[in-house]
């Protein structure tokens, strides 16, 4: 990664290695908040996609508490997540893991494992409770931080 | 993360500004490619989502060239985009500029404007050409990068 090798090389210390890497034209997400589920590892996760997946807790940061104006119970939202725990080397795999199936290019599975691992998860509003969500359903490990929520609705464009 | 800490560690002398920065857990993408659009700004944008938005060319990097093992014309395509012109300070607003709506929290728009602004654009795969794929139909201004691609269908699974 070009990051990384930016900063490896520049053996720089504190700002100047960071500006390397922002130069290298790398681009840097902020944990929006947290979700707090009952699929603790892979063992607990539905076998196909949100078929079957729980609700969720999703615990958004005091600072972001002013975007969440406007959500209601009921309500459709697109929740993107940073799935940390996943492979960032992987480009191709069989879908499912099953080895049935062809190689596929992981621009065309939904597997956690791809360059950057970003989850997508269509949810609806169960209850909120300040700055907690209830969401679902949703296959997202505890602990997953979300990096960004938009309604499902292309009408509410900005 | 473990990769940038472990760098951090042979070199010694970045340690502590890379470990601030963990500390933050921030997260960290790698453009995959960049759109290549006859929407050059603001003003040759469509103004209501993609209704009436024009095809573009996503150009993939050559080194994630295997992760598009499988895609075809026809398929359907999420592309996420890391809308780099977008304000990120910016927590509420008035959906699509329009100040007769209501103040909005930015989490239940699909504004461009927000913490992380990644953008979301379900397409169809027009034409491949190696490793540029036109697809279609898009919002997004030229040069803008691309940070994850999906199949439409969570029935891809990895």
């Amino acid at each position: 990664m070009r990051g990384r090798h930016a900063i490896a090389t520049a053996n720089g210390c504190g700002i100047d290695s960071l500006n390397d890497f922002e130069r290298m034209s790398s681009f840097t997400l902020e944990p929006l908040g947290f979700i707090h589920s009952a699929i603790r590892g892979r063992e607990d996760a539905p076998r196909q996609g949100s078929e079957g997946a729980p609700d969720a807790w999703l615990e958004i940061e005091p600072k972001f508490a002013d975007a969440l104006l406007g959500i209601e119970v009921g309500h459709e939202l697109i929740v993107i997540t940073w799935m940390h725990g996943a492979a960032r080397d992987v480009l191709q795999n069989h879908p499912r893991g099953d080895e049935s199936r062809p190689l596929t290019g992981v621009f065309y599975t939904r597997s956690p494992a791809r360059p950057n691992p970003l989850g997508l998860h269509p949810v609806t509003v169960r209850e909120i409770d300040g700055t907690r969500v209830k969401i679902g359903p949703i296959e997202a490990f505890d602990g997953t931080p979300v990096v960004d929520i938009k309604s499902a609705s292309t009408r509410a464009d900005g």
